[in-house]
């Protein structure tokens, strides 16, 4: 019998783990739960979309409810309610709420006798378990992390919301002089500005003043004055072909140090190289979905991170099967 | 309190493991066991050196015995023989073997009460996690595994053996062209003489054939005659000033697709530069050897692998810590 998910939300997120749950044979997709009017909503496979109102009456007929909202307002409530009715996964990335985040779900978690894991996908998640991993191996040392090439959604956001930008894409670009050094083992201290460029490739609204909107943007603290930040101005028709995917990627390092004298260095890379940002995070989180169920089924209840989980838990595969093929 | 580390064999990966604990304040070494006359080693920390005959008496004085042995025939008997007493922690990397000694180590494990966690390290260890993990998160995909560039122990051996060869150090060398098409995402199918190269630096005896040494070399089955080889003549004073390290690394990738057309590619490449193999192994097990203890505190017995292993167990930092700083 398949492991039973479903979706709440059918964002670009939730149509990641849509497509990657076709590629796993032991998972089916049975509901997309939809705040919206369900008639309005039309999803790639053949599920079946119901309101979110019905979430109760669904509560034995899913295994993992995946939760494909936002961390801003959508998973700090979403995830504790809902972990009273499912197994859940979320995505919440947050940084600084994670501790509360981790508490109330544990909490609603461990009533309700579900499992919830929170912050899946790349960072946090894989990224995460890179850096913990190698800490753990490694103490002594420095850690990096890069992001990019690839479009960050929350900055191409934060150029829409200036005054007479019709649309626009941000590229997170890590600094290959930096990024060199790092690998090189030299071990910089490296500012902001050192590590990453941006890239704005924004519409301007007809008859708008380009020197205003650049300025606007290269001046917007947090999201682009540590920056060095280019703008280039494009058509509407460029931008749609040539901007319309979501890339991304990046990397973590770990340099570290051995030996009673300290006198041997190691580097510690993980990279990935992502077409899709929200399909590769979907398919972490179906991953993850998968251990939900395992762990519950085995009697386990309580809020878990990636730290928590064994890796056996995310495979398909038997224990035999990983240890003759993949060890 | 302390957690009690002994290790049996006092070899290059016990001496790395030696190395490792000093930069780990939750655990010391407390004896390092010696099949040799005990006067005879020198440790070079202030650990008691002890005779293997005497074991049994340090039972309940080591939480985790670390087995620096070789896996063609250490491992295949002291495994299961030293988890009868203390839980234990080897780095048993004969692939093909691994479900026999998983078998022999869980059945000894599980009637003794012992944790005993095999085949850690970085290959198998490290490699093998990020490849599971990487098959779980994209199920459709090709894996690649390169080494280098580093010293392989075993094929320097295997030089050694050859008639008129006075000592001789054996580098991998992975084909930078193979590399840069599986980075690419071409996913080519290479051939065993594609992705590594053999670099030979051979001291001859005084009077020796080189000739037929580097015929000898370059034509020997399984270690040489599928690579393409190169075999360079130095002096012994050479050898010593410029091959005395024992660098390694190496990188697994995975090239996997997503989408409902599969039309969209990702790459995941995990990267080790290590100045000090034996060294960095050891930190593995160090870590390794931490989680052996706590499972074994939480009354868990039997054989594990890396895959069964949840990472927050290898670290010294709580779940608040790790949630907080390292999520």
């Amino acid at each position: 019998m398949s492991i039973r998910i479903a979706l709440l939300g059918y964002g670009n997120l939730s149509r990641g783990v849509e497509a990657a749950i076709q590629q796993n044979p032991d998972i089916e997709l049975v509901a997309v739960f939809t705040r919206r009017d369900p008639k309005s909503v039309s999803v790639r496979t053949n599920t079946p979309v119901v309101s979110v109102d019905e979430l109760e009456s669904w509560k034995d007929k899913v295994d993992v409810l995946v939760l494909g909202g936002g961390s801003a307002t959508d998973l700090p409530k979403q995830t504790p309610e809902c972990v009273k009715l499912f197994n859940v996964v979320d995505s919440f990335d947050t940084h600084a709420n994670i501790p509360t985040h981790f508490a109330n779900v544990d909490k609603a978690a461990k009533e309700s006798g579900h499992v919830g894991i929170i912050s899946v996908g790349w960072d946090p998640g894989m990224f995460s378990l890179i850096r913990m991993i190698s800490n753990a191996v490694l103490p002594e040392g420095k850690d990096y992390t890069f992001w990019g090439r690839g479009v960050s959604q929350g900055h191409s956001d934060a150029i829409r919301r200036v005054e007479g930008v019709k649309d626009a894409r941000q590229y997170t670009v890590p600094i290959e002089d930096s990024v060199a050094k790092v690998r090189s083992g030299a071990d910089p201290e490296l500012t902001t500005r050192q590590k990453h460029l941006r890239e704005c490739y924004v519409v301007a609204e007809e008859g708008a003043d380009k020197v205003k909107i650049e300025e606007a943007i290269k001046t917007m603290p947090n999201y682009f004055s540590d920056y060095d930040t280019t703008v280039t101005f494009i058509s509407e028709e460029e931008l749609k072909a040539n901007h319309s995917g979501l890339p991304h990627g990046g990397f973590v390092l770990r340099s570290g140090v051995t030996g009673l004298n300290k006198e041997n260095k190691h580097i510690i890379e993980y990279n990935l190289k992502l077409d899709s940002n929200p399909e590769f995070t979907g398919s972490v989180l179906v991953a993850y979905a998968r251990a939900a169920y395992k762990l519950s089924k085995e009697g386990v209840s309580g809020c878990k991170t990636v730290f928590d989980i064994a890796p056996a838990y995310l495979s398909a595969l038997s224990g035999d099967e990983l240890r003759a093929h993949l060890l």
